[in-house]
């Protein structure tokens, strides 16, 4: 067996990718109270919100004032999805509230045109632009490229079209790119191999992050997987909030992997995450008693491996 | 990377384990047509019922009927868990009806008292009388060792104190081990180091089980984890059904790992189960159609990886 990282680096999606997803409107008091107890849960990077339009996404319109009154501790890196340059711009009037933003498009042609209307290639020529900018005005810059292990209307993606659309992320100024298993098609055979892979093909300098889904129940596994293949940079959603468009209403534990459930086993293997997972835990409870519904985690039913050992004997 | 095995053994243990723990009696009728539906599945192995004594699981009260009622194919291998002689005398009764009975036991004493109010010495007296006379009966006979991974009343629980009661198993005529996470406490790195550790304490003729729970979402990962460490034998419970203590009702997703998660995820992986897929779903859809809630599994939610990419292009 490869080595395992002494420590990895988690970004907390579930405050863009989560609430996105969420069909009723979130009240914006409730949505900075659940991201300031995730900033105080030792998470080291948080997805705050999405410039997105209003119009096409209701559930964000509230992105400025977000950003706005949050308080999290200052070391707590924070980002902000941007599709286009017009969502860029909004997030620059609050320039001063992050640190990064994230920009997306699909590895496949069909899953991209679907979700944004435009071919790759379109995608890539508008995100250029925006990540010049971003970088004009001091921002880290990541890029995700969604289905990037597999898409629901394509089936296969093949490896060498992700490798070249990270490189010309890389190129246009992404410091870190995220691999994204939009809708849960990855095992940890293909995980473990795709990622040496494309840190040969990226370079030993770009920062290589792994997102997964648990539609599957797999998510975990890959986690190990990329783990033993070198990836020590995750993003997950507290409470497993987060969209899968497979997942029906009766079954709430199909979005992104639980943050806590991560969590929680990579501490139980030694591996330092950084994060406060009873504080963490708290962020799920309020987050559950928001929703009004049972969530899909599962550490946050159980409780952390510690609760059951402490002081036994 | 260690090598992957080319193909796993799974026993089905939903029928038992699963059953076990819901709290309203299923009626007989189901169970059968439920079993029925696993044998049709591919699974290699079944464990059906239980022969414990009525008055303290009502629920498995029906044993001996389930048992002469089934009809699977002859090449499944049936199993039946006994928890002493009188248990042993009551499936003997039905003898031609199935070809292997599992015991079990805790390798922790606080465990092992508060389940069957014995030592685990006294356990051990037990079931070598149970076991001897199981295998005169001419029946294959497996072991199974719960809080193998931990305790959630002691905690730490020492692999040697697992090995030293996994050898008198198997010299008692145990031909199977099975080592059981039975409140979600086992940890990746924890499996990729136990096994082939009991491996070497035990001898390569003995087969060993992994019996994992995914009471805290990483069920599957220590799948992973043990499939390279050389384990090729699992246990698992269709739909996710079966028992954790520390689940709450409102959480169905914390008690046996998903066979259907467990299938997909190794035959995605390229690793031979026997299973048919969709046939399994269709178990599981039975069953959430008896007990009448949502199930813990994801994969009879969202669909096999296939049914995404089968015609796709």
């Amino acid at each position: 067996m490869a080595e395992l990282p002494q420590r990895v680096r988690i970004r907390e999606v579930g405050p863009r990718d989560g609430f996105q997803n969420e069909p009723e409107t979130i009240d914006t008091f409730d949505k900075v109270r659940l991201i300031d107890q995730l900033g105080r849960s030792g998470l080291g990077r948080i997805e705050v919100t999405s410039f997105v339009r209003p119009d096409v996404i209701p559930q964000l319109a509230d992105a400025a004032a977000v950003l706005e009154a949050i308080d999290v501790p200052p070391d707590v890196s924070l980002s902000v999805l941007v599709p286009n340059e017009r969502g860029l711009d909004r997030a620059l009037e609050h320039r001063d509230r992050f640190h990064e933003v994230s920009v997306f498009l699909s590895a496949s042609e069909t899953h991209n045109r679907r979700n944004v209307n435009r071919s790759v290639a379109e995608s890539l020529d508008g995100l250029r632009r925006v990540l010049a900018r971003a970088r004009e005005a001091g921002l880290r810059c990541e890029g995700v490229i969604s289905t990037a292990f597999g898409c629901p209307f394509e089936g296969f993606v093949a490896p060498e079209r992700v490798a070249e659309i990270a490189r010309e992320l890389r190129d246009a100024g992404c410091d870190e790119v995220g691999f994204g298993d939009t809708t849960g098609m990855a095992n940890p055979k293909q995980v473990g191999a795709l990622f040496p892979y494309w840190r040969d093909m990226l370079g030993a300098e770009i920062e290589l992050t792994a997102h997964f889904h648990n539609t599957r129940g797999q998510g975990l596994a890959n986690v190990l997987a990329a783990l033993y293949a070198g990836v020590d940079s995750f993003e997950s959603s507290f409470g497993e909030l987060g969209g899968c468009p497979e997942s029906g209403p009766a079954h709430p534990a199909t979005g992104n992997i639980a943050t806590e459930d991560v969590v929680s086993m990579l501490e139980e293997m030694g591996i330092a995450t950084g994060v406060d997972l009873p504080a963490l835990i708290v962020a799920t409870g309020m987050a559950r008693d928001v929703l009004g519904r049972a969530l899909g985690s599962h550490v946050a039913t159980a409780g952390p491996v510690e609760w059951r050992t402490r002081g036994a004997g």
